[in-house]
């Protein structure tokens, strides 16, 4: 059974001070969901939930997102293993986004591609304009 | 004088693995910039950025973003002094987002309520639903 979630209040201070949880959905019913290692603090995502997602990440404890590209419901992990087990959800002053700490499992892969991170390049800029390259520590990684 | 962008690439692999940098702006022109602290890693806020303003803070080392409720540029810090001057910039796989690693202006506080993080609220839950409660370290700064 899903959770609902009121809707925001209109008065800003109880918006942002205030203990109710109400998320700010946008025209598209989505909420931004950054997510870093529980370990490190390392960034190593960034997703999407609409109301189901959220409501089954917070009665669950694992990580769920709504594909915008597949347009539907995803368990991170579900086919690769590296499910996010969320140690603390947070949310900003504004409660258009949430922040998760998250444990990953499997081989602690979060990127499609392999890697630790989905940020995985830098963007640099020199004489000839700007270019992206691998961080240093990058290996490369594909599963 | 801005710069331009080139559009994605249709391949994949030129895409997620390439060094070109090709920012997927969304249908509102916006991409997602999650900002953290270069010194410790602290997620900061999460902010958008259109074309405009992702070339100014390349340009100028500066991080500006596009203010959605104000429908306007805006310089992080012009007002209040906490500008965040960016350390280093990365992007996802996809390109749809960047990751701002930044040091802050001023009495490096992010959040406009004068804290250092916007992200200061705990989602909790227990029997009777689900709650936000502060951070334990939260000295509830308002400037």
């Amino acid at each position: 059974m899903a959770m609902t979630f009121a809707p925001a209040p209109a008065d800003k201070a109880t918006l942002e001070a205030g203990s109710g949880f109400t998320p700010r959905f946008d025209a598209n019913g989505l909420i931004t969901a950054v997510v870093v290692h529980a370990g490190d603090g390392a960034v190593l995502m960034l997703a999407h939930m609409n109301a189901e997602a959220l409501s089954r990440t917070i009665e669950t404890g694992i990580a769920h997102y709504w594909s915008r590209s597949r347009n539907s419901l995803w368990m991170k992990g579900e086919t690769s293993g590296n499910i996010q087990r969320v140690v603390e959800m947070r949310t900003d002053c504004d409660q258009d986004a949430v922040l998760l700490r998250v444990e990953v499992g499997g081989d602690d892969a979060t990127c499609h591609t392999g890697r630790r991170s989905c940020f995985y390049r830098v963007v640099e800029t020199d004489g000839a304009g700007v270019r992206l390259s691998l961080l240093g520590d990058d290996t490369g990684a594909e599963t």
